[in-house]
């Protein structure tokens, strides 16, 4: 027995899920080892089952399950308090649960007006069907609708974007000299940009790109160890 | 000799410069003794003198003269390093300017567009053109338009706050348990707000209102300690 880690997984082996690359992440700053646990992305019994709730990414310590992922950080801080810190302390702590809130209400809803009509190509056929009727659901409208006009979509999640360009042309991390849980918050919406489209959304040259290609090569290269977009 | 703040002063010694007031709790965080030094709204020459620009507030530690609040707060933290932190060490400082940008890029302007029209009364009356010519060119268009339909622009504003509103639900300060430099460069959001024009910003009952009362009581009542909107 050991940890494990149930992440929802696309077609042909890709990791799209934002909420599970800022875990893999974090299990990696700490230098933990963890077994994968994959599931469909419309395989909500499976994950209901365990964690009484349908979201992934969840994990399984020697039976004691936690879900969310701001409460799987707490719980991988808390549990292996020897190994680096994701928080930096509890005033980083609290501050990184700005950030997480930051990037999932004002980060994440413009990405998924520029990506959302590519991104059913990398899941699972069979999840397609079950991603766009819940996403339509949410958006109240087409997933083509909801990217129509894709240079102001753009637009509207580099704008968005503009605080971190400004924080990264004046320090290599969000948290300062060495990366921490808030950079790979804001990271994993990077990554479901670069998994999940073929378009590019972040300028060349920026802080930010520069940034993001540090991001994924930290930890051995994970940022790219799974399939990008199908081409 | 000792710490001299230099802070732009308003109507009859009115304070409503977020820049000031973030400095302001960030001497009383560290528990640091300073003399005032005010300065008009339009007196530009004297901090040009000082400091080789235009904005304020500026520190003048037995002549050492530090401008810009983000650079303020840094010279603060290495020169009293046995104070209490003002980033709770460097994954916070990281943090702490995302924060600093995220508030002047992302809260500051559409804060802008509901106050600004009601703010030159709390200016003095010599500073009151000087002021809606240097916004109004800034902005293009007069501060009345800028504030039109103030509805959506308060709106606006408060959806910009929806990340802090879901932060204070869940912890008291910004910073976690107890209050730092993150949460005087939001606060002084809401102070240019509260002292900047008639209209209430924070909706009644919110954790942001019980937060903002909170910091207002810090340091003895240092939020109330100057005089509110004249009315």
């Amino acid at each position: 027995m050991g940890l494990t880690f149930y992440e929802r997984v696309g077609f042909e082996g890709r990791r799209p899920s934002p909420f599970s690359w800022r875990i893999r992440y974090a299990l990696a700053h700490k230098g933990i080892d963890f077994d994968v646990h994959p599931v469909r992305f419309a395989d909500v019994e499976t994950i209901r089952r365990l964690s009484g709730q349908h979201l992934t990414p969840i994990i399984d310590d020697n039976g004691k399950v936690t879900h969310e992922t701001w409460d799987i950080a707490n719980y991988l801080e808390h549990r292996f308090p020897d190994r680096p810190s994701l928080f930096g302390g509890a005033a980083g702590k609290g501050m990184a649960r700005f950030i997480n809130l930051w990037s999932d209400m004002q980060l994440g809803p413009p990405l998924q007006r520029v990506i959302y009509a590519d991104f059913p190509a990398v899941l699972d056929p069979d999840d397609r069907a079950y991603f766009r009727s819940t996403r339509e659901r949410d958006l109240g409208m087409s997933l083509e609708d909801a990217c129509a006009d894709p240079e102001s979509k753009l637009t509207a999640f580099q704008q968005a974007c503009a605080p971190i360009e400004r924080t990264l042309a004046a320090q290599p991390y969000i948290c300062g000299s060495s990366p921490a849980y808030a950079d790979y918050i804001v990271f994993s919406v990077f990554q479901m940009a670069r998994l999940g489209c073929p378009k590019e959304v972040v300028a060349k040259g920026s802080a930010l790109a520069d940034w993001r290609t540090r991001m994924i090569l930290l930890y051995d290269g994970l940022g790219d160890r799974f399939p990008a977009y199908p081409r």
